[in-house]
């Protein structure tokens, strides 16, 4: 239909035929909660299923991926910013203590290709059944003149549960707890604004001797870490009081939100590996300490705090945490 | 701070200072339920206190207002497409029967206007408001080189619950039920790019004499119109079988999704009035009239299927309703 339509720049046909291509890859991850997916007006999902006997505490949050969608358009590379999302999302709920449940994605251009939309949503549902997560939902939109041809947006929401005596951070967090740290697999998801402008002249295909043989738009891309089993295997083995995903804003703006009021941290320097691709944007980007730290994770992709004497036992559950620094009388994070 | 961040087209402060102001509008939303609002990582909303006893099903539905948002920045308002958003999002979960619990939004543009993002999210706010929805989080996002400049794209998530036994559509719709219509307030948020592309040249402060007195840029810029008291009404008077709300695909693709296999149903022409913006566009694009009630919901912004001898109650309980049709035993819809 609709010559008229197509004019102005909107190609349903191609909006239903990426639909059709995505449906396999949604329905992939529909367990038997889901009593509606796909093609209805709302996705439906059976919580007293999921999660019986629980009273449940739902947690919820909507992220979006920022301009790595730039860099992933760059490179002709779109199977990985839907893992970056889901990934994303998922660690957010988890640092109150939450699970998966459901997710719903947001894919907007000024032109949707069919291509790319079907690889977009095709890792937005590899990433939610590495997790058990029903892809329940989401739109596609095509929007001339809001985006830049070439480039897209990607958000999305997710919906976890948690029962009200596992819900985190716990109000016992106290000065002298450790804080420990999960390795990022670099820049996640923050921080690509000021990455691109830095990596701009050298271009996405060099390849600095720092990065020991990947290029630039590689170690960019390098998919956002999901930290479930990590947390879960965390959870066994020590009292976990809190945790703080290390996203827009750095240690400096993250860890306080896990912290009750009137404490802080101090994060000791060089107690844990800088990633090559986050030294190259300090030196490059010529990034004052305190510029890197906010923009970027610097290698901290989770922090979680356990008491003093759990540390031992933390770093055998998990032998790539470190310990990084220790819970203060005094708001704010402190570099030492 | 971040000089280097600034330059890179991100501005962190400006960011902060909009969330500030944002704060009180979404703190407005809130009810005991909300556990952790803004600042936490994800919302934490209690279920079994906003619905005790009964077994929850959750339906979600994620949605933008597509290009409406070039009509707002156009017309520099901005405090309206947050309730076409929130508007769009419960009328779609409606249809399967659910009331609204929490909504998250999700605001981007290449360069956050500190004023601007306060109205987009006053406005989702005063929508969550009035339905009860508490506005449990959100992201908003500064993308330079994604978003043309001026423009933004504004999407939404929205989780409501429904009673197993209260689930829409019933699977009881059969032939001979009567098809009902609640009139549209214009466009709602489709068919946008379609309708810009035709106003282009009159421009939107062109007060064409079909619009009695309003310019094509206050036409267009009409707020979506939530139907949640309607179809309580509705409800409480008659029993109600399918509800369809009319978005992007129209009546043609949006009636049978509510629908059994198998089943259609006969709209008859001239039976509801058309909008007089919708007229001005059929007429000024020269659109067939499947092009039109494809790209546009022509007036009819909820459909209701209600036993044909239950229409005469309908109308008593909705004077605004029209019965515009009936169901028929061919799939499709067929306008007659």
């Amino acid at each position: 239909m609709s010559d008229a339509y197509a004019a102005a720049g909107v190609n349903i046909a191609a909006a239903t035929q990426a639909k059709e291509l995505m449906a396999a890859a949604v329905r992939s991850t529909h367990g038997p909660a889901v009593l509606a997916g796909m093609g209805a007006f709302g996705g439906c999902f059976d919580l007293e299923l999921a999660v019986p006997g629980t009273r449940p505490i739902l947690v919820a949050s909507t992220d979006g991926v920022g301009t790595k969608t730039l860099v992933a358009a760059a490179l002709g590379r779109y199977d990985t910013v839907g893992q970056d999302l889901v990934n994303h999302c998922v660690n957010d709920i988890l640092v109150q203590g939450a699970r998966p449940l459901f997710f719903l994605d947001y894919v907007a251009a000024a032109k949707l290709a069919v291509a790319q939309v079907t690889a977009i949503v095709g890792g937005v549902a590899a990433a939610c059944r590495a997790v058990g997560c029903a892809l329940l939902g989401g739109e596609t939109a095509e929007m001339p003149d809001v985006y830049a041809p070439g480039a897209f947006d990607l958000a999305g929401t997710i919906v976890g549960v948690v029962a009200r005596e596992q819900l985190l951070p716990r109000p016992d967090v106290m000065p002298g707890d450790a804080v420990l740290a999960l390795p990022s697999s670099g820049l996640h998801t923050n921080g690509y604004s000021l990455a691109r402008a830095i990596v701009a002249q050298a271009g996405y295909t060099a390849r600095p001797a720092i990065l020991g043989g990947a290029s630039l738009g590689e170690a960019l891309l390098a998919v956002h870490r999901c930290y479930l089993a990590e947390v879960d295997a965390l959870r066994a083995a020590v009292p976990l009081k809190a945790l703080a995903h290390i996203t827009g804003g750095g240690i400096f703006d993250n860890l306080p939100r896990a912290l009750p009021a009137g404490l802080g941290a101090t994060i000791e320097r060089g107690s844990w590996p800088i990633p090559p691709i986050c030294s190259y944007l300090v030196e490059q980007g010529r990034l004052s300490e305190h510029e890197a730290f906010h923009a970027l994770n610097m290698g901290l992709g989770m922090l979680a705090v356990v008491p003093a004497d759990a540390v031992a036992a933390a770093l055998v559950a998990l032998p790539e945490a470190t310990r990084v620094g220790t819970i203060s009388g005094e708001p704010g994070v402190r570099l030492v």
